[in-house]
């Protein structure tokens, strides 16, 4: 910790600072600049008590102190340089074979389900995406199938044979939605409810976590590292979208994620496009952009009747417009040096 | 809902769009402007299908679609006009009083909280925080001392008579919770949990509901209108901070909140100047402006000793200076014409 | 317009409402909902004074006013249904052919400038980029050569070919710059000083028009219209980062604004990934992302020796770097069908 | 300046460090952390060249540079310990008597002008604003009367004996407003055109600087320093809101910078409550709000007939709402022992 002292202060004003910081098993290293003095505290910030408190205990003495160690181990490249892969069925993402996930957003009937998972797995996809649980913002809009629709998803992966994703919204369903799901979702509204990902990490499944709305990079990381700390170290980070002032779009997919994460995590990339605009016409440029700048993965949602859907229709892409996406994007995966 | 057609349609394309609006029960209207042709879709939009998808699916067609009711009922003035008031053991949350609920950030010691009980009761507070359960950004930080944290909360209300605010995090803890507490607190990062927020409701104890990083008003009472569609009506909404670019502060302590809530719902807004700022510096300043805007209550850290803070002690005031806030508070509340 | 009236209002009153639409120059048309009553206000929005300010002057009455044009006119796309291209030199911006403009944060020195001249146009840039007048966030960074910096930028033209962009900052250096740049570039800063604009619309030359940091598309838009409404038609529009709570990078590169600007506009789109990101370690990927989805030309800055330059360093790539960089975007411009 | 080292460095990467840190000027002073090593670069840092882009250009090396020292010298606190007050006429600006700016958006008519003039001057009022060159969001909307709106403001201070405000859009007005003004605003929109900073600091009137929407307070700080560096110490900061993601209101009004700016600077804080939510409903609040915490004045849109007015209608309160504030600001005035 680097601890900057207000200027002008007495010897015996530093001395008591000095003391704080040993008392809190530092040991303080003192640099006097030419317009600040400037504190060193040495020690290992992971297990010792943060000294971030000093500036506002003591106003008039502290100017700020900032942390030069980073907060997150287990999701760090520091701690596995080499890109890490996850599991699913007989896949692997994060390796050189880029993946895309794809289905509806709901769960709505057994049609619905396996007409998308056909189509959607002749268009090239690898894992069938479908909500069974559904977060709403208004207790009014359609809450999901429940364990209906989870049993629909096992049976769409027993036809067709794609590996499922589904989202956990609650502890209690958590071996529930193990049971049926290859992939367990954490939505960007649950990104930082520690229990939920706790209880999903301890399933074992992999996990992908969504990153939240207002969610900075490094709590992002942070929160992933409640998985792997819990024992699972099949986490894949999924950008869709983070809020900003712009109305255009409902969020602001911030595709510098994916070099970022790349930087300072060995866990693999999904985009979501679909929930990073809520509009449908802007999912094949985002998917493009995505596979240009390195993600791993897509998850896109695909309705075969969108007008119809039943939860956000207005980002789901039909059939044909997927079967024309894949196409599309397949120079661009060749150009990455991706299969 | 009113949908804007492209311009430029012929009377076919026209059809075709009526269609699908009579379809999903809406009878429509259209009217004839001077660039626009604009369509009003006559239904109940609570409990009819959506028409926003219709601007995805027909792009060449619509240009917009734009729903014109409020989406939140319950939660509304204008579904109960007059002030709503939470009753709290002998008190009263949103009427003529104003109420000052002051704590600790975390229970940490029997000794701790109750110097903290002791000290904001004498200085006027009349209920007593304190987290058993933190939510906490790395997984390495203080979690909370749980049931024990509890229990000396209830103990601290027995010995002062305060009553007793503590945060739910986990559907699994509602009952244990709501055994111990006067009021359940949900965090911001659980305000979209909304498992989270049903399971609370049940209990029938007031909710405090916090106000997400990034959440919009209108998201917010929808989070709201949860608790009272599940039968809950002591709801109150505490504003702490949204997310935006500046750094200087943790948070963005918006203001404007209190007279925004109070113009479209009846339940109490209460005000966390702690999290909203994350400084102590900053407290005393953003209590007045609260409390000259409007708010029915504050919720203020507070620690014995900031420094020695096992989380957050950057914006927890010490006892004296909230003995001193407290005095000054005075003279506002009275020139608002409160108690 | 769209009128939406507060709900239960007698008929006196909706008719003080239909009285003061007519007195505007508007037609009402009144839709009776279930839940809420809306009057349609026939006439052009573009000519006839706004009514939105209804909601504000009758709030008892007027719950809200929705526009339902669009504001800008000659940049919109219904205007001009195919792309434009803006003639730079011998070289057509917007066309089938990628543009890559390259070069310096600021001009320092003839040897700076036409070293990495040389280089950017080895590598393939047709333009060279370079600031003479800075605009500088403290008074005390340097603030560019002025037009000593101008006079180099026209001489390494003559010595290289390459065409000049570069910033515009005073409505008194219209004149000057113009007579020595081949596009004017206005920054992010001064994207809503609109005298500047009309400044340097008037010039004739070719416009780069950057998003200010909080612009949402459509004041961009209108920004941009400014310059159309001045008679100049040749303008581009370059998205160079926004301001968002994400702290690892200095701005949020918004890649989505490429298809929006697509969709709503024929002006050409160029993506700026050093301002963007203000790290050069993530340009690379930036650039990536932009080809992939659609931009018509990159803005990135290039210094022979980054860590030595006047003004920001960080985002500068070297020559080395950016000779690499142009090769591995080569498949990817052809994967989109580009030259 | 700190330069925090990447981990398990070998000595001869380091020596190369500290060999460019010494280059600079700096003295460098190596600190052994347990987790890493950290150099303090000893030197002035506003005269050094910066640091900074070690980080970027050893990225293998260096982790993070951070500064310590301020960037702002004369705005600061530092350089100017007491209140500073500014004197407008026979007003003092930032002492202890409490200031209301009040007018309409723009000027309309010697009429609108003059009547508003009257009103608030009646209701306390001590300075008249008046919009006379407008920037506007589109080119097709009332752009300001220019000269004749200048000369209209000048009349009404003749008339009535209040100081005078008016917003400078081009340098080449600078003389033409300075003229007629007691007080120049930089609207938001060009609070980092520092070529209009500079011109409007060298006519010497007092400067009322707003923030920039998307502006953080060091930013905003550092504007302020262009104006006192120039020669110009009548500066005031006033705060109109910045950009979120919140929609209910236009802008989030910041109220939490008053005691931030009043930390920082020494200059007077104004509080813009139209401009911040663009609400006329919820501007008694923030005004109430602006006063509790500290304001040293406000600023407020007034017009005779809001709904009739040229520009931004719907932020604009009426002559008798403006009288009713300023009875209902009086008790809190007197209540944070302001005049």
């Amino acid at each position: 910790m680097i601890i900057v002292l207000k200027p002008g202060l007495a010897r015996r004003q530093e001395a008591s600072i000095l003391g704080e910081i040993r008392k809190r098993g530092y040991r303080p290293h003192v640099m006097r600049g030419v317009a600040r003095t400037v504190i060193g505290a040495i020690g290992d910030e992971l297990t010792h008590q943060s000294l971030e408190t000093l500036a506002m205990v003591f106003p008039d003495l502290v100017e700020s102190v900032i942390p030069v160690q980073k907060r997150y181990k287990f999701v760090s490249r520091e701690a596995h340089p080499e890109n890490s892969t996850v599991p699913v069925r007989q896949h692997f993402i994060g390796g050189k074979k880029f993946h895309v996930m794809a289905g509806p957003c709901s769960v709505e009937s057994a049609d619905q389900l396996l007409r998308t998972a056909e189509a959607v797995k002749a268009a090239g996809a690898t894992v069938l995406r479908g909500g069974a649980f559904k977060p709403r913002t208004s207790p009014y809009e359609f809450q999901g199938l429940g364990e209906k629709g989870l049993k629909l998803l096992a049976r769409a992966r027993r036809e067709t044979g794609l590996a499922v994703i589904t989202e956990l919204l609650s502890e209690n369903h958590a071996e529930l939605v193990a049971e049926h799901a290859d992939i367990i979702q954490i939505g960007a509204r649950n990104a930082q409810n520690f229990q939920l990902l706790i209880a999903a990490a301890k399933t074992g499944k992999p996990i992908l976590l969504k990153r939240g709305l207002a969610m900075k990079i490094e709590e992002w990381l942070l929160a992933g590292e409640y998985v792997l700390a819990n024992g699972n170290c099949n986490l894949m980070f999924c950008e869709r979208g983070i809020r900003t002032f712009e109305t255009y779009t409902r969020n602001t997919l911030d595709l510098s994620a994916v070099p970022i994460v790349k930087n300072e995590s060995h866990c693999p990339v999904v985009i979501d496009p679909s929930q990073g605009a809520g509009r449908a016409d802007l999912v094949k440029a985002l998917c493009k952009g995505a596979v240009a700048m390195g993600a791993d993965a897509l998850l896109i949602e695909v309705h075969p009747n969108p007008v119809e859907a039943w939860s956000d229709g207005a980002q789901q892409v039909s059939l044909p417009v997927f079967a024309q996406l894949m196409k599309e994007l397949r120079p661009l995966i060749a150009a990455v040096g991706r299969d």
